[in-house]
């Protein structure tokens, strides 16, 4: 860029001219990026920081990947904007990419359709299934998070990340959206190291093998009355703690609502994309098979916005006898498509889920010596570039550190969360390494982390766990 | 691009792999595009298409204008992805470019926010009313189109247009989907030519001056209760059919509304940044002073996916109070952002609104020689870059070709639509020139349109409108 | 009855123990009512009052009809309680009585079904009505009063009568419910004397005669969309102010929404039994087939709760195929379908309906000689024993004493409503006459109301008129 | 009654004219009802039959207790009807026994307001619970019933009686009312014999001494947002199956609710007055302080329709500073009250709780008994008047009849269920016992039944379980 950029003037513009999230005027931080490359974002001063939040879980290929900037650059050469209505060659390759050359060996991905963004992913996914059911209701559970959009706020149950308002002076209350929360049904998470069933495991297994959190499911769905629920959400494993369920739980779940003609949507916005060490994290847990599955983030390492859902071959099928009554302006932009076939294209010849897989297996167990070493990690959980680390007072009495964990409402005094004081520490090592919950860390790098980059978070992290330890 | 394109794979994967649209399998045809430059498609094989649609009247500066390419391949060169608690130079320019810039002579611009699309920006328009009033209520009116997500589609009243499948082989049917339409209080629009009260205009006009829909708008709010209503929704003009409203209509209905501590969303997606002649439509109708304003389409001249929301000064004070627990990840994408900053500064350093209101000047005058040579024109309406012209059997009689018009399902056999009809005739001369409902064409242009261009459309419409005049 | 009742300690209960309506703590009034006969309520200090509301437009065949009374003494000497899976003959000839006796002649009604109150007689008919189409929506109107119960109130848009709070201190104010409100629909009224389309009646009729807020509603229900309305429910007459639409617009209405597959609820609740001069005030305006009828109050001239629906044929079949998972306890209570068949009984034999329309005859002549007489008197509106005066502060200039009138909170300051005014000057006189809407007196009496008793409730009025026509 | 009922007739009458429930009209049989007296029916053809039912758990002073019904008589000799703005001697009186007489001992209760039945008085609980607190969510629980309207039905969560509609010839089907399903929060029951979070009692108490069931409706309130909560409504013990809850369930529950600001509903329509051997049944469990609590059912013992709610001091005040905009015709109607005031009367004086309690000790030991005797027989609950039995093929196994139980549909054929196995063979014993779901019989008296008719009942299902015994 020739323009040489006055900082300071973007951060008074940025003040004056742009509405802020998770913090008033009064506290507001003004955290200026000026460029990006690989795992590390760099700041106008010229610090380099190792993003360990991956931004959001969402680079998948590393920050300004060549391939995918080359491919955005040669498809702006011959499009400006075509609508969804019309074809261009980088819908139709992504779309084949996708449901043959990834998910055709799983057998039932039927057709791909795109969106720009997660939430949108998810409220296609919404619609299509009530579609094709012709039902309203929608289950989700717990501490689920699936996007801000009315309808994926609804099937989002993390109480602080609802889009609401949350007052600085004021501890322990929120404003809430008065949105009519029409249509949701919450069902358990199967959180095992804080089952809200009171349960361990894998002592909660009944007789027959269920798990008590899917007994449960199964239990609420009927009360409920199935024949009014079209489906019901999942991620596979939680994108905003990332803790890995029993691996009985998908499978016997799934298989629960398929039996019940329920569809499942899988939302693999956050977890797929080989971040846990697969192409998706279903795939982690036996032969599964999504009716609907929602996609963004990873679909495109974030290089523009994207996102989109697979629909089995059977909804496939359904909508393909009707006129589908549905335009989204920006859906199946030509430039994002393009982006998404680079990304795709990289990731499968770099085999990215084996790259993920083996990354993780030297993170995580580093992070398991860590918690050797800390009184203060109770649990260290994840697979491939996702790892989520619990934090607590002490493990062996597994006093929490704050008391609500995501069900809290963010308000008041939150310096104390020890995500945050994790987070201040880090950032003094040149790291970013938070989470987005109180007690929770939350790691991510990309599929082409170093050894040395993981070592550097290690690092970061041990030096601010001792502090943590002091504080405990 | 080096790699030669086949597009018989292309086709064949885009039959194979992808949901489709307005179409069910059987109807669908494929239609490629190979490249798009200023107002004009082109095809795999060489034809040449003059775009009579702006694609859905979106592309405001043309296809591939050069310097926001070029704007996006150097904001390439810097940034892959930065999510919006960070801040880039491109957020903070683009905000500061409306908010300064562009409405800072009309003094209610408070600050803006960004999303990734035009119904992402009336979901977050929506989000923050709520919010701000703490109440559940939204009106919109008949006939609004304001996008598929399920915020944005419960304010959306064109039947065939709120998501639902249309069945090729059952007339005045509709499978639509069973979401809960809660919140949503539907009023009647400014729609003259037609009015759902059955008056004409301005004989509408009650003793003191007050439009009849104006006056049940305000009566139904009454009856609804205006405690639970937080915001009223409308498009300045109606951007599916683009007729214009009566000049005291949105004066009265916005004057109401803030007398009585209601909200105005003032939507301009799609009718926004000089389609209508002015930096945005509602600025036709006088010192309008939105509470929300919606943007997208027009604002980055879709060369990517951008939205956005500009809240007034109150609301941006109110929000600054609270951490607003609220993230979407490619919000605010930086990319995107440079595209937005480049098309806003082309805008204004063309002087678009008033390139487009010359434009329209002269289009205008030749649709209305057009009208006076067809019987079948009923009505021309529209300023600067966008058009509307209402079709019917005989001007005289003003009978209708389809009765219901926007109200129907589209089911069944619809090749008798005289935008249909209209569409495959101008299509035999190289242009693209229908409508979004049936009984009317909805003509748009980029600002940089030529008066040659204008002149193919008229010559192929008028070429049309002989062939439907003798079906009248 | 033996022991004497203590009404200083009745009225110290009553304001100790009980939630009131309508008035704070501080305003509340506790009206003691010692007995009741015919027309008339007994205050316990001896005072005799003309009850021109019929309590709550309620009391069909008078207070205490002997009749009535001993039949429920009858059923008292074999009857506990019996449910409705059982069978009794009280509720047999009930349904009989109705089916049969009653609306046999007009070809419609297929069965009846009971309940115990007219709130309950509409959740059934919203609940057969959404079983039976399989469709969620709900059209109801402007000004619509249907009950109080979640289902009831949705389908009520009188602003103040929602089950709100009103506060005394505040103007214009008013705490709602936050009920979600999902699945009404609401249209306008035919409301001819402030028409909300601004029309004027007969000029509001289109070329090919339809009313002006017919053309509304179709549209309205179609740009809703029709395959989401299971019914549209209407009072033939509002009861809650009483004006008699034009002819047109029920047979308008009707015949479209059953050209068009949706439901027509028939609210008689109040209208209904011989108040409006037939035996369902429905039939004032042809021969109109309701899909579900509604009853409570002079099914049973309110001397025990009673309430009920009639099914079309078509429906009755429909339902018939089914187990219907419909329990309800009260529901055809023995002892309460006693009273209602006796009720009938009487009204049968006493020909109701005509005697109705005699006295209403007599009535509404002095209604139009005090309208001639004073010029706060806009309108007299009405037939058999229901009748409502519109006042204004002068005839000629319309000027209204309350601008909002159905619209308002009820808060602040009301003492200066007219039917607050007119009902305490009439009290004077020994005679209950007011309204519950601020500009709007509503009338009544017992098919047995004697010309006296007329003439009595007409001298009051006129006396309060004196007064009134000082105040405008 | 003088006249000679023609049964024939009756019978016809309502085959023909009626709607009814739980039957197809094929299925459909007419069970006649000639008189009843105390625990007693007695059929046209003089057969006498024990209602061990109690109707539906609703005839609490027995059928046609001759001071009831002779207040009935003495009221209808000077009360028609009077409206609930005014003040009679009986609504006093009635409010005066609860609040004062009834529950004054125990410190929370503030002013009574009257219905007519049990769904309307839940219905009058949620429109107070959401004024109060400004709030739209209503938490309750799997397998509630709390009547049939649509706010109660939401509440509702016994799949086969939210009023659906069941197809006899397809099993496991069901038609249910597309009621948009908004506000409603469904939370575990404590429901131990079959404990849906996998839990066998107590083993199921967490450290702190927390029951898991209590637990997980914490952590489920506060993943919905506490903020959108208004209240949780309960029956102390379930109506529909009467299980007694653990003891430590309703205390813990109740201190957390009120420790966060959330109302508790406390439905006693159908357990109090006496059922359970308390005057209600939440006084089984400590000193426990509802904030509403729903009455019907046994206010009245069915006499008369009847229903209400007391709600605590705290809402009474908030609830008398304003002007309650709210109508309910049969709200408090004279007859009805004074049905209550005798009922009441009659419970005071002859100590009905005390009586339950005994005819409960004696009954309880009996069905032991019968437990010890027959392996069918899993489980005996209850107190008082009101006892459940849990039906299995075999106790040791826990092999269930019909697997669903409250969950199922109740389509196709249903004759296999053994509650309704148990009432055909008590039937031929003259004795009418059942149940309401699938597998549990559900089994009351009156406060006055005696020794013999306990017997009687316990020999019918000795005679009964004999059969079933043989089936499993």
């Amino acid at each position: 860029m020739a323009k040489k950029i006055d900082w300071k003037q973007v951060e008074e513009w940025d003040r004056k001219y742009r509405l802020h999230v998770e913090a008033s005027d009064d506290e507001y931080q003004c955290l200026l990026i000026e460029h990006t490359e690989g795992d590390y974002l760099y700041t106008p001063d010229g610090t380099k920081l190792l993003d360990c939040l991956n931004q959001l879980i969402c680079v998948n290929v590393g920050q300004r990947h060549p391939k995918v900037q080359a491919a955005i650059k040669e498809a702006l050469d011959r499009y400006g904007f075509v609508w969804h209505l019309y074809t261009t060659d980088y819908v139709a390759r992504a779309a084949k990419l996708l449901v043959e050359d990834i998910l055709g060996p799983y057998g039932w991905a039927g057709k791909a359709s795109f969106v720009s963004t997660g939430s949108e992913a998810v409220e296609k996914a919404l619609l299509i299934a009530r579609l094709v059911k012709n039902r309203p209701g929608i289950v989700t559970r717990e501490y689920a998070y699936h996007g801000w959009t009315t309808g994926a706020v609804g099937c989002n149950r993390v109480r602080g990340l609802r889009g609401g308002l949350s007052d600085p002076t004021q501890p322990d209350t929120m404003i809430s959206a008065p949105t009519p929360d029409a249509g949701f049904y919450v069902a358990p998470a199967p959180n095992c190291h804080e089952c809200s069933l009171g349960h361990t495991y894998p002592e909660c297994k009944q007789g027959d093998g269920t798990l008590a959190c899917v007994l449960m499911t199964e239990r609420l769905i009927e009360t409920w009355g199935r024949e009014r629920i079209a489906a019901m959400i999942t991620e596979p494993v939680f994108g905003a703690s990332a803790f890995m369920p029993p691996p009985e739980y998908l499978p016997q779940l799934v298989n629960w609502l398929h039996e019940h003609d329920i569809l499942w949507i899988c939302d693999e916005v956050l977890v797929g994309f080989a971040k846990m060490g697969k192409w998706f994290a279903h795939q982690l847990f036996g032969d599964l098979k999504p009716d609907i599955m929602t996609m963004a983030k990873g679909l495109v390492s974030s290089a523009l916005p994207a996102g989109g859902v697979v629909v089995s071959k059977e909804i496939a099928d359904f909508m393909g006898k009707y006129r589908w009554m549905h335009i989204g302006t920006f859906n199946a932009h030509p430039v994002c498509m393009a982006a998404v076939c680079a990304n795709l294209e990289v990731m499968i010849e770099e085999n990215a889920p084996e790259k993920a897989q083996k990354a993780g297996e030297y993170f995580g167990a580093k992070l398991e010596e860590l918690k050797a070493k800390h009184k203060t990690v109770a649990l260290v959980s994840g697979n491939g570039l996702l790892w989520a680390v619990e934090l607590v007072k002490n493990r062996e009495t597994n006093e929490k550190f704050i008391p609500g964990d995501r069900r809290i409402a963010y308000s008041g005094d939150i310096s104390n969360h020890p995500s945050s004081i994790i987070g201040a520490k880090c950032r003094e090592k040149g790291v970013i390494l938070t989470g987005f919950t109180p007690n929770t860390l939350r790691i991510g790098f990309s599929v082409f982390v170093t050894k040395e980059d993981m070592d550097k978070a290690i690092d970061a992290l041990d030096y601010a766990l001792d502090y943590l330890d002091t504080l405990a």
